[in-house]
């Protein structure tokens, strides 16, 4: 069939991508939501990270645990780890004894690639990830879930296929080391010892469980009661023997933003009864919209994000006319109060992309006490968001579909370790 | 982890082997149950074909359709066909008019490993099938579904694999074409276009479907709910690339038991949504028990069934001791009243494997008018069954690994048809 038969097919799908009707009436009860689909603040638009940690029950990530990354990797902590970006975490010091004690682990992340370009809130968890991989010198699996695209979002298996390997690109951009690193699109690589492990996967949990984690319902086509399984192979390491032969001792780590808890709390739970260790996790703070902390960036409302393509001209556009500022309503009442910086959007931002610690702390002086503008502060981030998206177009155009297929090979892969 | 650890973690699974409480309850009240796990008659113990026929809705097989397809094969219809055996199906007068027009069509049929040799109920299909493609001069695919047999049954991965290779022996000496051929084992070949059907599939079928369809509950693990895609896909032609390219205009005839309908009625609705022809159907009666016919042979029961490993004396012994008569009590009340065939197994089985019509009829009469004893009917089946299964043994014997692997091997076939 045509992919646009194929779109047409499932036209009866579009409403399952609306809030389950359960997260709707939390969201209208002014709780907040958060769930792999839906992310919603509380009452105050603010999501409560601190609610998050104790209902989901992983643990913070506190100042002693950083300083014993550093210890641990001989390198100064990557800013998203120092500014509490990355914010939580399972089983993490577990997976840290063991690599003390000289046991293996690999890194496990992901795309589900529905949109053309990434956008900045995309690469957060590629750029952490990529310096995990520098700062441990272990090999990482990156899963493309182009049939979890085409299964909630109506795309064709050719479309979800084709922006699998276009996301790709800006993957690899970040630049990963191709003898440690092995992409995959779902689509390509399910199957053998993959397909197994989703088998095993599935049987270990029953419909009434994905109900409560994920909320579906009857009216869910049964791939996405299905996927939980598909998302939680990687976490183990026999589903890639080209890599692992058939280990089981290598324990994951999963870098992601915390919205995907729910995939790995039932993967740990299969863990164990299939005789794997559990997968730690490093779960990060979602990264806010332009117009603040609602909710994520939309890669389908192009004002709430910056996109990897975007022009320098639309970046400083986008961030003068929709980044919401915390700062005084006048130059006035401004230079006297300051700006509030919990809620202003060019702060947190620079936060994430500043790499410059002092800078950063002159810049939170200066404008919490009024000395500095809005439009200074939007100025800073543009220049900063400008030189970091130039510099992404660059190395993603030196990516060429060669070595798009040297990532994605299935291939002996001698050297993953040290 | 270990094949027995992986027993262990989902002993909670056997409790799904039972039949759903509905059937249970349609069981209680007389009322006869026909879906692929439970077959069971009705207040008298026999299967209603007819109430079966128009409560599935597919239609009769009359001799008119009979006498078609030796008309356009050249050849006398095999004994499954004339003696009502094979006795209904779906769109087999489309599929017919196709081939008339020099139309393409491959045959589907399948296998779940349970048991370590076939029996003879098993062989049925396969015997079908073997001369719909010498007829036809058709490809034909065979699934064995491990991964079924993983997900319901409680066998490890590994015991499942195991049992697909022995099981496809047993299938192979049947006498298919190697050249035609394809078998395949959802464990190994599962991936690739393979798997994008399935998510094809998956997307166009409701969880609320499947729960009407085969009785899911929300105590069925997320793989059975999944299943029915996996068992569909092979119904498409894109899914073997290696033999159909990317071909949409290839027929596809599945000859099963009836009570494998339910897959293929909602196989039939994806397929016209996904821009396939409809799946034609050949459907067979269940081969009786031993005991009667209130239900299938039993694999795990081995009085009820003949295996195609059992000596001469197993299968004199069982067809003695076990196959229900319809004879009189006393040899006195036999010659006078004569047997009851409606209800005599030994009887039932000739008619499935005794090839000569002459021989048959004139049985028939003896035995009806009580000229014949049971004793000498069952001597006449074991001759029958004996000489049937050496023959099945030499030919297994000669089934090496190598010929398993080239049935099984994902590989060029130029010579399709003719």
């Amino acid at each position: 069939m045509t992919a646009a038969a194929e779109q047409a097919a499932t036209s009866g799908e579009q409403q399952h991508q609306q809030p389950s009707e359960a997260a709707e009436q939390q969201a209208l009860d002014g709780e907040q939501v958060v769930t792999p689909w839906d992310v919603a603040g509380g009452a105050d638009g603010k999501i409560d990270y601190n609610k998050l940690v104790s209902q989901f029950g992983c643990q913070t990530i506190d100042t002693a645990l950083v300083a014993r990354i550093e210890r641990l990797t001989g390198r100064p902590a990557h800013p998203f780890l120092k500014r509490g970006i990355f914010f939580a975490h399972r089983d993490l010091t577990e997976l840290l004894d063991a690599h003390e004690r000289g046991e293996p682990f690999y890194l496990y992340t992901g795309r589900g690639p529905s949109s053309e370009a990434l956008h900045l809130g995309h690469l957060v968890p590629f750029m952490f990830t990529k310096w995990l991989q520098d700062a441990f010198k272990v090999p990482l699996v990156i899963q493309l879930t182009d049939d979890e695209k085409f299964l909630w979002k109506g795309l064709s298996v050719e479309e979800a296929r084709r922006l699998a390997r276009e996301n790709c690109k800006d993957i690899i951009a970040c630049g990963f080391d191709v003898a440690r690193t092995f992409v995959f699109s779902d689509f390509e690589f399910v199957g053998g010892a993959f397909y197994r492990n989703i088998a095993r996967i599935q049987r270990c949990v029953p419909m009434n469980q994905v109900r409560g984690i994920f909320g579906f319902t009857q009216e869910d086509n049964i791939g996405k009661i299905a996927f939980p399984a598909v998302q939680a192979a990687p976490a183990f390491p026999d589903t890639f023997p080209h890599m692992f032969g058939d280990r089981k001792d290598v324990r994951c780590l999963i870098p992601c933003a915390i919205d995907q808890d729910p995939y790995f709390r039932m993967t740990r739970d299969c863990a164990s009864r299939m005789g794997h260790h559990k997968t730690a996790l490093i779960e990060s703070r979602f990264f806010p919209a332009l117009q603040g902390e609602s909710g994520k960036m939309s890669a389908s409302d192009t004002t709430s994000a910056i996109f990897v393509n975007d022009t320098p001209k639309d970046i400083r556009s986008k961030v003068n006319k929709y980044a919401f500022s915390g700062g005084g309503f006048t130059v006035e009442e401004h230079r006297e109060k300051g700006a509030n910086l919990d809620v202003d959007v060019p702060w947190k931002w620079l936060n994430f992309f500043l790499e410059d610690d002092a800078r950063l702390a002159q810049i939170g002086a200066d404008y919490s006490s009024g000395r500095m503008l809005t439009g200074e502060i939007k100025g800073e981030l543009v220049g900063v968001l400008v030189e970091m998206v130039e510099r992404h177009k660059a190395a993603r155009a030196a990516v060429t579909d060669e070595i798009v297929d040297a990532f994605m090979a299935v291939r002996p892969m001698p050297n993953l370790w040290g």
